[in-house]
């Protein structure tokens, strides 16, 4: 039997108020067993890119990444946030390492070829080292993870948190019963995008077909069910898609494999 | 016998400057066997507190530091500085893994009372967590140490380069056989300042005393050496003081108990 491990995603929204990442932190730390954290933090990078006089251009949701973005990206994501984080979680007892791609080599990305859309200094990942984070796992530590990787040759890049999230779920799953929570702002994947009570507690494959046909999910909700079925059959157990204020209970929309 | 260790201190100007800072990892990586590098990255806070509207404040060379000052050093000394340092060791070969303080509880401090001067979110070192930094270096991965500690209470805390080097050379001296490199912009302590070829070789506490009755050391150099000597009394088996140019080859003044 494997060991379990919950790897929680949390998006910028969250983290980067005092009183809701310190809510936040509270219900990370009373969550049992081995864990892992990925952070955004998007909208602190937009506002100090502001003051800097660097504006944000967005592409699909994606940041464009130039030299003075990336510098930006890595002192917000790298810096800031992550460190306020960890040592938040220090004062509760939680035994935090903040960590980006960089460090240790644990997420190796390339550079996203120039298509349509230059992104600029946005990392596709490419290795993540699930030994290296076992390691630190098994010892009791837990890791905070930034929006952040390096391409090996010196540079860092700009890497959505999402994909860290699933990406480290997978190259973990060899090794723990690993859970994936995705953090978002309602309750659950809603039968009733009105009714904010209308969870949908379990959603497989063949639920998902259904749902889809009958029009209940539909929009920005399938490519991240399609994101998370891709992780339950990476190996990942299950994936949670939940409120930040449930991640200890992990109650919400659960997507598993069957 | 203890295995070598070699604990390098960097200041800012040497780790800020893309050319600088290329040589200075080249030659970093060359050093053979255990090492850990301490950085500053003063000037980088300075400037961008600036383009922020965040006006600087010096007292006896050390940075006034209110809420959002700390910001600023938490991004630029945990983030830009120690990730771009991190990920340029990466691309020559060396494991690093960039730490603050505050990661792995590695070194806590108490924010700085006030006396006659209000520091504000300055740490003085309490506790440096020797065995999380030599269970990392045993498994030859090189720590990269910002110039940032944690309250243990959720705040991260500024806290002099200079002190972390020294402090953690200190308390690696019990596990390691320690050189520490204080790097500075001469080629070591010198005979006479207005020739940069004068360096003393060897300084010990007689030849200090002697060297301060003479005149020769004087000024700023005092308090560096004695800080110096605190190190080498406290275990550490020597400190180099040197020119970033020189790390590899560990030229200069060397400071010795005897």
């Amino acid at each position: 039997m494997k060991e379990k491990l919950t790897v929680i995603k949390v998006g910028g929204k969250i983290v980067e108020e005092s009183e809701t990442l310190n809510q936040l932190l509270t219900d990370f730390s009373t969550i049992p067993g081995y864990k892992l954290l990925v952070h955004g933090g998007g909208r602190s990078a937009t506002k100090i890119a502001a003051q800097l006089g660097i504006e944000s251009r967005m592409v699909n949701g994606r940041r464009i990444t130039d030299l003075e973005t990336l510098k930006v990206v890595t002192m917000v994501y790298g810096g800031l946030v992550n460190k306020n984080i960890v040592a938040g979680l220090q004062a509760k007892g939680v035994n935090a390492i903040g960590l980006t791609g960089a460090d240790m080599d644990v997420i190796r990305s390339e550079k996203r070829p120039v298509k349509e859309v230059d992104y600029g200094y946005v990392g596709d990942v490419k290795v993540v080292n699930a030994s290296v984070l076992a390691n630190l796992i098994r010892q009791g530590i837990v890791p905070v993870m930034a929006p952040l990787t390096h391409d090996g040759a010196g540079s860092m890049l700009n890497t959505n948190a999402d994909t860290i999230a699933g990406e480290t779920a997978k190259a973990l799953a060899e090794e723990f019963d690993v859970t994936l929570v995705y953090c978002f702002e309602k309750k659950g994947v809603l039968r009733d995008e009105n009714d904010d009570d209308s969870v949908i507690p379990v959603i497989t494959p063949e639920l998902f077909e259904q749902y889809v046909s009958e029009g209940i999910i539909q929009g920005g909700m399938i490519p991240k069910l399609e994101n998370s079925f891709s992780a339950v059959e990476a190996g990942v157990s299950q994936v949670v898609i939940t409120q930040a204020s449930a991640i200890h209970r992990q109650e919400g929309t659960v997507i598993r494999k069957k």
